[in-house]
């Protein structure tokens, strides 16, 4: 079966993922020439940089996630299919999907990466990752789950596996969920379970190498550090989590840790579609891409944002799986395309890198800008400024600022709530 | 296993449901002598008046419901417990739940209804019912998923099935949600789905008597029906859904209609908990209680809400199964628990009808109170207000108003997320 899509004399793009790569590159080529298909199993872009704020109940899924429809509504040429690719059909240019078959053009994989276990099944299976916003509704579902067992729970050692947190990787993620966790411990607990002795919740931030915020500055990763252990997270460099159990954290040097709730943020890899030959495919899953973004051999398939590793002068070993690489990726293919339709050459991409930036807690975030670097308060209102305008639309702004106004003044969020949705018939929709 | 609650000199009292009867009872209950436990198996309590906006994706679930934490932060007698109740030990006096055992002095049953499928099977495996913010959330979901399906169906009928709606019962549950997607259809579909036509989505509400929103009064029924027909509902009347299957819907006059979505708002029973004699039960699963609100039998077992039957002079059928009733009786049963902590004589409960409203549309709304009916844009108003301030919490009351406000003005939300809660190791927290 054919997906329906309105046949037309515009040579059709096909987008496979609606995260920043896909959005962005979408919106460029808006009032192009080509027929866009954007194609993504969810029907709403996520706003990955706070999925950690959803997960720790700050704020509501709605508002970091935003309708693909309504991104798009003004936009008579893009077409959006929300399902699952199954299989790029590279000789006869056409994919498979969950709705039927598609045909394309040009195809732009911005499939994006997800959580990478490294092969280890226990981790696959007991940690937690944040890769989603499904994923962060789990982890706040667990989280406050967990909290009311431990509240029935007399064995101090079992009511240790409940309430403690491990989180892996001392990137932003693994970062701001500690500091998150640390302030939920020092504001929320004591007036939401004061049955629980406070003192007995113990939150682990794992990394294996010696410092935090790989590929910040040393100035941010010793202040990460001296804030995280400040507000009381235990922070362990140099060791690594070589196992878990249900109820048990195993360590390189043979400690272990009592918990259920294992966060896994130490590595991502490349999300895999069937039908590329395997040596487009190099280190993390990533898809080998040209200057103009090619998937080498193939002209008319390209990559772009996480999935693509992309080496030019300035960076021999790729550019990192970021945000802002993936958006002006997204926005140069644009760029790229309708040049091609014109029958312009191609220009090769070159990435401006605009800093980096991650927040422990209230008044306290590090900054690396290309001209300044900054820590403490003035970086953390930079943090909140540049994160609210960095979400899409105006509703989602004004929500998100009054969530962070009212939790600055009350210290106190309502949002957690241990959200099902309801099974019919045995299926979730 | 015994639930870990301090034992104290006070009497305890358990209630189990944290609905509209349970919070105003608890909350009167606050500073009296007892000791209260609330046990819900939710953390939060929810705002049933308005499922239909969540499922509708005009609310979020979290501007809804509010944690039973929170509103007792302040309210240290007061033992919160997340659990489901398997079973009461009336012998004992105490409790079976899945988190232990739990005694109690008092018990008070505000346990609430949920849909009544009259025993039908087919019923209750195919229809879509919306007695708590997680089956709303699935309609949502199943509304969204349904109109994406739709897009890539080529056959008129198939297509048909994936857009149009049933909802059956005329009450104020199944006249909202009419006049709710009538407006989706009118200010939403055309912008996010313009490859769908518009006028081949049905929104058919079924009433198996000849008028809308018995208990109404005659005007605010007539106009209910009008503004429905006008926003292009078809709603019949004198006809009743005998039975359905995953495409069609079988109409008592052999009529059937090709519908997945059949919205189920036409019944209620009472939830039922193991453990109490047979002849406490009357029609409808409800528990006879005297005018104290006391199961007849048991001088110390209490139902108060939907779950209650009591008659009076008054109400010689029972009160109805509405919000106010649930409140004034949870006040009214605190009130006799402090006269019973202090050795007077209870006082016998007696329903003040604050009258009752129910909204179709944007202006459009009927309003019935004790003095005066109105209908149209004052009674839609006064609807808004009533339901604004009858929400939990000041953030909450923010959030909605902006909201509606937004809502008002732009006739297009952003919430139209397919909302999933990831599961992890094959289970869902």
């Amino acid at each position: 079966m054919k997906v329906n899509i309105p046949e037309s004399d515009q040579k059709r793009v096909v987008i496979i993922g609606g995260g920043f790569a896909g959005i962005n590159l979408a919106k460029q080529l808006a009032k192009s020439d080509y027929q866009i298909v954007l194609v993504d199993k969810n029907n709403y872009h996520q706003f990955q940089p706070l999925f950690y704020q959803v997960a720790m109940a700050g704020l509501e899924p709605s508002s970091i996630a935003f309708p693909l429809r309504k991104i798009f509504q003004k936009n008579r040429n893009i077409y959006i299919r929300v399902t699952e690719v199954l299989k790029i059909d590279k000789a006869n240019n056409r994919l498979e999907t969950t709705l039927g078959i598609m045909n394309f053009d040009y195809l732009v994989m911005a499939v994006g990466a997800d959580t990478n276990f490294f092969g280890n099944e226990n981790l696959a299976k007991y940690c937690i990752p944040m890769k989603s916003v499904g994923e962060a509704l789990y982890l706040r579902n667990a989280i406050f789950n967990d909290y009311e067992i431990a509240l029935s729970t007399d064995d101090f050692e079992e009511r240790q596996g409940y309430i403690d947190v491990v989180i892996v990787g001392g990137g932003p993620t693994g970062v701001e969920v500690a500091g998150a966790l640390a302030e939920m411990k020092k504001y929320i607990l004591p007036k939401d379970y004061p049955e629980l002795d406070n003192k007995e919740v113990d939150i682990y931030l794992v990394q294996s190498g010696d410092r935090l915020l790989k590929g910040m500055s040393d100035e941010a990763a010793e202040k990460a550090l001296k804030y995280l252990r400040d507000i009381g997270v235990k922070v362990i460099l140099n060791n690594r989590v070589v196992d878990v159990d249900e109820n048990f954290v195993f360590m390189k040097d043979g400690t272990t840790i009592r918990s259920r709730k294992v966060i896994w943020a130490a590595g991502i890899t490349g999300n895999k579609i069937e039908g590329l030959p395997d040596d487009c495919t190099v280190r993390g899953n990533r898809l080998k891409v040209n200057a103009f973004s090619q998937i080498e051999c193939f002209d008319n398939i390209f990559a772009i944002g996480d999935i693509a590793y992309m080496e030019d002068a300035a960076y021999p070993q790729g550019h990192p799986q970021v945000a802002q690489v993936a958006i002006q990726q997204g926005k140069h293919l644009a760029k790229n395309l309708k040049r091609l339709s014109k029958g312009k050459d191609q220009v090769p991409f070159k990435y401006k890198d605009l800093g980096a930036m991650a927040t422990i807690g209230r008044h306290l975030a590090v900054v690396d800008l290309p001209r300044f670097k900054t820590q403490g308060s003035f970086a953390w209102f930079v943090w909140l400024f540049v994160h609210l305008f960095s979400l899409i639309g105006m509703r989602n702004k004004v929500i998100v600022f009054i969530n962070w106004v009212w939790n600055y003044f009350t210290y106190d969020q309502s949002l957690r709530l241990i959200i099902k949705v309801k099974e019919r018939n045995g299926k979730k929709v």
